[in-house]
């Protein structure tokens, strides 16, 4: 590039200071007329702008990646809204990949950060698998996983702990003297369905509570799966008094069987969700739920990856965000949800709807 | 570049074909040991890694930008959803900028494509304002608008139609036999409330309908401030039997209120919301929206933008995505929600809280 035009050159053509070219082909705010004869002069002289060029000095790029597992999932969706924010303060912008939770794209994207089109990764992965290891063991930048990874893996690790959130539900449903607590689980061949269910189990025990078979009820992570889920427990048990749902959308599934079966929630069936999704506050009674913090899980990879590309290389670090339990009418009665108001200003953007819907 | 090291020199140290340099220099799935020996030749050959050289030669990054103006809103990230499969089947990677609605900050984005980060940029912005358009005129990579353009702006455009929405809206109710039709809308000094303002007093009049001042009811675009707006108007005009609300947290504030006064939805009661957000079909009653078409819109955008990147020098194309209507249990009664089940695989990554959840 040396001997290519220069910012100098390109100065003189335009007529302009070199500061000015310069803001412009930084893409600074500048003056409409500067901005055409800087960029008149630079295509004149066959100027090839230069994130590139400048990357091939640096071998910076000042991107980073995010890729999800799942593009539409509400979860990933909420880490997304904090990771990106907190890039572009720094100066970074986001390359988003979406691997549809498939393995072989996870692994095209480590592959892919040797082309060194990113300065670093974030990376929320369904399971991490023995080809992850080996390629984050060779990763050519910085990475941070949100999810679990196995003991030693040298990575930045930030961690939810849904166990722990399976424990404040049942303690939660407990303390209000409900004594039949029921699961309505996902698969158990799943991480989260087996993690759900030992939880469970072990919430029990410590409360002093008998492990009922019959008062677990697996099904699938959807609305409807739920839905028939609870209508089978209620059929088997009909004096249960309280369930604990695997995720939103199960409970979402519970409260149409409940309504339609005459149980009034809370008073006769006590209800609480896991992952608290936008839906808890939209559903009517608006529904208590377990949050495994995404959020914060992705506002804390950035952090971590962040502090990295300032070339901090302490050794890795493993931050498991705590979960917490939001109340809502589902178990504390109807009452002024104070979830509502958040859920509506993070949809701020109906505002946005503004631009495009008129 | 031609100087240093090439697939060539790094696949004879690394004793392996120069098929297998290729495919691990460009993160294809390679065996483990190959990309170790390939990665370990390329660094002992400090060959730099190049999507970056690439790029010089063929003055193209493969990477497409978003802007959308609210990562908060449902209605971008609807869009986002089937931008990001597009441009990934077409090879692109995708960099996310979110504008929080801030004009400077869309300015900037239009700026930086003089950098040649991207091929190309899909924006959302808010409204267009002349430095947009400015910029739009000197863009130096193609660019889609997904919202309104002045007339005669040349660039690709995709914009929704709440005009025919509130149509929509109003038709239904009026074929449900309700004949007390309120608005409940957002401020009028917005572009949406404004429009959405006209096109329901079209709609009566065309319909016959009287405009009654009395059944029009201004507050803004979340649920509180929704639910106090249908409160006065329940106050002021008892015997309403309709409510068009401006977008879909409008109209659940309204269910807050309609139940805590003892109004039965639909029967007392019709009630439309506009967006049709996830957040509709896990109301209840499950909410009758007008959907705007976002994810139709974004797809649409990207299609466009692939387009361009072909190569396309047809004249800038506009395309209106046509609104529709999704009716739900707020105007038909109870019944089954066709829509909870997809709302429900939208979120089947709650099955991606499978891997950080455990």
């Amino acid at each position: 590039m040396a001997d290519g035009p220069t910012i100098n050159t390109i100065a003189e053509r335009a007529g302009v200071s070199i500061a000015s070219v310069s803001r412009v082909l930084n893409g600074l705010p500048t003056r409409q007329e500067t901005v055409r004869k800087v960029m008149a002069a630079a295509d004149e002289l066959g100027y090839v702008r230069n994130a590139v060029a400048r990357s091939l000095k640096s071998r910076r790029t000042n991107q980073v990646a995010f890729a999800m597992a799942d593009i539409g999932n509400p979860a990933y969706l909420a880490m997304l809204r904090q990771i990106q924010p907190v890039l572009k303060a720094a100066g970074y912008r986001l390359v988003l990949h979406s691997t549809d939770a498939v393995v072989a794209d996870e692994i095209d994207v480590l592959h892919g950060l040797g082309e060194r089109y990113v300065d670093g990764l974030i990376m929320s992965p369904l399971r991490v698998t023995d080809a992850h290891l080996e390629l984050l063991a060779a990763a050519r930048a910085p990475v941070v996983i949100i999810g679990s990874v196995p003991e030693g893996t040298r990575v930045d690790n930030v961690r939810a702990d849904s166990r722990t959130g399976v424990r404040l539900a049942v303690d939660h449903l407990y303390s209000l003297g409900r004594r039949r607590i029921a699961l309505v689980n996902g698969p158990l061949d799943t991480v989260p369905g087996a993690a759900r269910g030992a939880a469970y189990r072990e919430a029990l025990e410590d409360l002093g509570l008998p492990y009922d078979e019959n008062l677990v009820q697996v099904g699938d992570f959807y609305r409807p799966e739920g839905g028939r889920a609870v209508a089978e427990l209620l059929a088997r048990v009909p004096d249960v008094d309280a369930l604990m749902c695997a995720n939103d959308l199960i409970a979402l599934g519970a409260l149409d069987v409940l309504r339609a079966a005459g149980r009034r929630v809370p008073d006769d069936v006590a209800v609480v969700g896991m992952d608290d999704t936008d839906l808890a506050a939209a559903s009517w009674p608006s529904l208590s739920s377990v949050s495994l913090g995404s959020a914060e899980r992705g506002k804390v990879a950035a952090e971590l990856l962040l502090e990295r590309l300032k070339g901090g290389e302490h050794e890795p670090r493993r931050v498991t965000v705590p979960p917490h339990l939001v109340v809502r009418a589902s178990t504390a009665g109807a009452g002024p949800d104070e979830r509502a108001a958040r859920g509506g200003s993070r949809e701020a953007g109906g505002a946005g709807e503004r631009g495009a819907g008129s």
